[in-house]
């Protein structure tokens, strides 16, 4: 155990497409398969790092909140029972493919592996309550997206429903996460940006709401000491007009070029934007390094030959 | 941390009744409020005895069943995602009103919680496949249930849906329960009974059904080496003759005793059967002690003043 604690701590937040891929409706052994990837990535860092993975969820949960607005038959869930929820699924997920590679690698007898309930610290006058932001659920066109009975926001893939989405002030499990990666765990937490929970007295209580995945990361990683932060997405890496002719992807970016770059609105806010605005307050905590990349080089970016890397000024 | 390995372990299977009472609809205000009184008991008992805590997820699971068949829009999901989704779901309950009762208590600081996802290998040639015989979801009248579109059982509380119910075999994660408690942590883990997994190979794979979970409760307490194993329910414990004029609780009974009782029918198979089943095999693989009690009376059972108390022969 002694050496474990010598291993740096790799925290790797997997975004959507790690278990959705473009064009997939989202079945189970579609999202079974897509994780095959990044996990095997995963599984080889785990030699060298301590790990902790978190993931996102926001096609699960707007899948849960639809299929419980369509039952009139039994009690309907506030969101943030929907976010556990999705943390016990898509966790089985994870951890199962876990098991499965460290099997085929012959690894899984040495290695402890566990996928926790998280849940999250908001605050009640977070200015976020007044003005849903975060995007959950399917995609909508545009026309489907006027007809419906919910806020929707315009992103880049198309309209989608969006929820309260505030700020993660503290991870309620940071000790256990703490001790857990000493031990030698890969630990799987903060699911869906973790339940989010406001304190009140001597009492967590849970509000409708979702965190994002990749600000909650980014608390997580300052709060247990990760050295390296790599943020798994659907691109290669930030990018100058994103999507346009001109567009140019970063390898490098200071905090202030970064913060300069989210001011003109390069980063847009439903998907680049709080991945960029993460690694920059990760950098700015304290945090060592700091990647955002595709999901098929998350190998590459940790040793430094992909993705874009946001560092000190 | 050495004083932890010297504790006696003792797990505490909660049964529906500590989330949902008789009548509620099932609300998970009601949940939450519900499962004060075993806590607050379960809390208590923590400074003296290493704690695991399981749970049912009966009514639960089969109200998610119900809701995305009452949803065409998003990809329907195994029921072995379900029960991924109920120990998410039910996890996060039991370890937040834990979280809140060591907080209540001044505790908090001194003490690790966590709510694990687990999976349970079953054996894919068994026979509960071809017979289901576990009840899920909500209680429906005689009329109702020979007009529903999938097969139901009587229970004693009325008739309810059935699903495959195999046996466990063995927990997956009990290294890591194991360690866990070793190192002090109060752990909540195989919710409904664990997710149902068969081992393939290298490759565990999810499977369409629910493993009780007072038998995975005692396949777990002999995997991780329990001492005390307390299954709460909403009766004071095992009855002859239940719901009958000359019932007659028990407070004791031998292996061959309740090995008896049950051959000649009088426990539920669908309630009490498989708790007296859980509490025979726990005995019958070298536990010490295992009691069937109310949930009102989980510290007073582990004092051995209340419910029945299955012994050695």
């Amino acid at each position: 155990m002694e050496a474990e604690a010598t291993k740096e701590i790799l925290l790797v937040a997997l975004g959507g497409n790690a278990l959705i891929g473009k064009g997939q409706a989202g079945e189970v052994t579609e999202q079974l398969d897509n994780l095959k990837l990044p996990i095997r990535q995963i599984v080889h860092l785990s030699r060298e790092y301590s790990v902790i993975i978190t993931h996102g969820n926001g096609p699960q949960v707007g899948n849960l909140l639809l299929q419980q607005e369509s039952c009139e038959d039994v009690p309907r869930l506030p969101l943030e029972i929907l976010v556990a929820q999705t943390q016990g699924w898509i966790g089985y997920m994870i951890e199962s493919t876990l098991d499965n590679e460290l099997m085929a690698q012959g690894w899984d007898s040495e290695t402890y592996l566990v996928s926790l309930i998280s849940y999250v610290v908001v605050d009640e006058n977070d200015p976020a309550f007044l003005h849903p932001s975060k995007p959950i659920g399917p995609v909508y066109s545009e026309e489907k997206a006027a007809l419906l009975p919910f806020p929707t926001v315009k992103t880049a893939k198309g309209y989608r429903r969006v929820v309260a989405s505030p700020r993660p002030v503290t991870i309620v499990e940071k000790r256990e996460i703490k001790k857990l990666i000493g031990q030698g765990f890969i630990v799987v937490c903060c699911g869906g940006g973790g339940i989010p929970v406001v304190r009140e007295g001597r009492t967590f209580n849970g509000v409708d709401a979702v965190i994002d995945k990749d600000l909650a990361s980014a608390k997580l990683a300052e709060e247990v000491g990760v050295d390296v932060f790599i943020i798994a997405t659907d691109v290669a890496g930030a990018a100058l007009n994103y999507g346009q002719p001109d567009e140019r992807y970063l390898r490098r970016m200071s905090v202030t070029e970064a913060v300069s770059h989210l001011a003109a609105g390069h980063f847009h806010p439903g998907s680049m934007g709080p991945k960029v605005e993460a690694a920059v307050e990760f950098i700015r905590r304290g945090g060592k390094r700091a990647v955002i990349t595709s999901i098929e080089a998350i190998e590459q970016a940790v040793k430094g030959r992909a993705g874009t890397e946001v560092v000190r000024d």
